[in-house]
């Protein structure tokens, strides 16, 4: 059987939780918390199990689930959304965005995305036909070019994906990003799919989502997660928000895609979010402290960096300690030194000279710690 | 915006069930159970929640759900089927067959289906740029006609996509039709997608599974869901077996369309696999009484039918009490008469005259009863 996606072997993320479960060693590969979610949260959806809310829900997702999501994105951003035909519950922002892809991208129409980028995007791109056009985002402030961003337009332009704050880099946009996206956007009439799953985790100044920029909230689809925001990865449900028009499109195909998130997963959300309707806000607070205290057990290392604006995650840069490829040392320092991490060339697809490993820092502080002695010795 | 799904509106399912929770219905359209899971079921995703299982499995699925299955297929079909690399966890088999579909369908190609066929299919093939060839099932039979098949038949067919017990009709595929099958597929080299998601309600001798049949065996791609089997359809979760090379092309599109499936109910289905091994095998004596329930109840009625041979679903005919089309029927009966349904048509590229409406009988005694007193009066 000759392959569809001859570029895609098993994920990085896949072959580094295997490795550090396999060596025992301690995994800052894949993002996801090592403490628990809250408590009221979870006992929630034991709840809604025992209470009979176990069968199909409605394929854009419970009604008081997207309405939860609208209170919150008015809370968060002053932005009204409408639950009934903007918000659409998936299991996963990777489902969203897929189905993004499929329900905007022709055969033949080019989509820009930046390079590094999330692994998902590319091969969501190829199976739809269409043609993936990779804008190096030069390290190490990780930004946008925007003389070779207009060079790349044409009339082809369908779709153009960016994701702030963004993994692996742990960046955010600039502040004047979406403007100038949203100006080219109605220049060239192209879409937007823009992942926002690490939307409250912002260290330094607040997110922008581009539900708030006038020009982009018209052409964009917005994704995120609850499963990065309440600590439940492994529940697997996000939200896509999108006018009304992309919205009706995108249900198209997430209707025979998956059709629909679990449904006790939706209600213990919708309960959550109801009763602690300012849970968020915390959250920026929360893992500036996870990253700080990472990296000021770091000090002494022969590691440097630039501290994470966003996301659960940091990148290391070891060129002061060797210039091994990345894939191959971030494996043999998963045993040699028992810290996992994730190299930065699966993210590319014209990998530079890189010298950066990212760790992801949702872990307790006592792992955090400990990750960081290892390091030291390196 | 302009669709790249022409054709498709929103499922009749979900119409359909919109409509019975506005008019107070018997809604005996969407497929699920209304009555509870196993208890010990439930129980068991408030454990896992509360347990802390909680964040990313791994991609294919937990091994140890994945070992649950293969002990399974054992016992009710005696083949054995190698956990690590054929058994793959997915948010549903409808993600599991849209995944496959992907894996392996390349614009141009051309895919056999049947006519009708579950809704999800078509849009499925139409995304991967290939084309569906519809071939009738003649009621009210609804088998495969090899002749046209076999006429169907060329070098650019790349699958055949094929559902036993069939939904929406509620027929088996008659028993010599999987060799029939793995003959053609030898002869002109396609691969067949097999939606067994009813394998364990089937009411009149026992399912057969590709799985089981030289030949199809190698080339297959068998769909199942739990949440058949243990009536919870909102935890969307089933499995695909297939061969290693195959398995291997399904999760590299899988990881980048759902990722992975929800880990705490993941761990529910294995626990309660573990505990209660043999509890498919009552499956069908419990849904042939609730058939038989239905039906008996309709003796008066001016419907007609033949029984149920697997499935969730019972046809009627209505061609004894008007002409009206099932689509408008079908609405108008939920209003004046209080009982869901849903019409045929949707599921047909082509459809004949037809006189059938689709009733859900997975529904307790009491609610089958009225559905069918009310039915009696029409
Ligand atoms: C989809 S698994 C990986 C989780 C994640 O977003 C990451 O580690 O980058
Ligand atoms: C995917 S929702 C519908 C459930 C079902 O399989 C059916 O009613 O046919």
């Amino acid at each position: 059987l000759k392959t569809k996606l001859p570029k895609v072997g098993t994920t990085i993320f896949t072959t580094m939780s295997a490795l550090a479960q396999q060596t025992g060693a301690l995994n800052l590969s894949q993002g996801f918390p090592d403490f628990e979610a809250p408590q009221a949260l979870r006992e929630a959806l034991g709840r809604h199990a025992m209470a009979g809310n176990n069968q199909y829900a409605p394929m854009a997702g419970l009604l008081r689930l997207r309405e939860a999501v609208a209170s919150s994105v008015l809370l968060h951003r002053g932005v009204a959304v409408d639950p009934e035909t903007e918000i659409s519950i998936v299991p996963g922002a990777t489902e969203g965005i897929f189905c993004c892809v499929q329900a905007l991208v022709r055969p033949g129409d080019e989509v820009i995305m930046f390079d590094p980028a999330y692994d998902s995007y590319e091969p969501a791109v190829d199976l739809a036909g269409g043609r993936a056009i990779r804008l190096p985002l030069p390290a190490p402030e990780f930004q946008i070019d925007w003389d070779r961003f207009e060079q790349a337009l044409s009339n082809k332009t369908r779709l153009v994906m960016i994701n702030s704050p963004h993994n692996p880099c742990g960046t955010n946009l600039e502040p004047e990003a979406l403007q100038r996206l949203a100006e080219f956007a109605e220049r060239y009439d192209f879409y937007v799919c823009s992942d926002e799953v690490y939307e409250h985790l912002v260290f330094d100044g607040s997110h922008r989502s581009v539900l708030q920029v006038p020009g982009l909230r018209e052409r964009s689809f917005a994704h995120f997660s609850f499963g990065k925001t309440f600590s439940v990865t492994g529940w697997k449900t996000g939200y896509c928000i999108a006018p009304a028009d992309l919205t009706a499109e995108l249900r198209k195909v997430h209707q025979y895609v998956a059709f629909v998130a679990v449904t006790p997963v939706q209600h213990a959300l919708a309960d959550f979010m109801e009763a602690e309707p300012n849970y968020a806000f915390q959250l920026a607070d929360e893992y500036r402290h996870r990253r700080d205290v990472f990296l000021n057990a770091l000090k002494g290392s022969r590691f440097t960096w630039t501290p994470s604006q966003g996301s659960f995650f940091q990148l290391l840069d070891y060129s002061a300690i060797t210039d091994e490829p990345d894939t191959i040392l971030c494996q043999r320092w998963t045993k040699e030194y028992g810290v996992a991490s994730i190299p930065l060339t699966p993210f590319y697809e014209t990998p530079p000279k890189s010298s950066y490993l990212r760790f992801c820092f949702a872990k307790t502080d006592s792992v955090l710690q400990e990750a960081a002695k290892r390091l030291c010795a390196i």
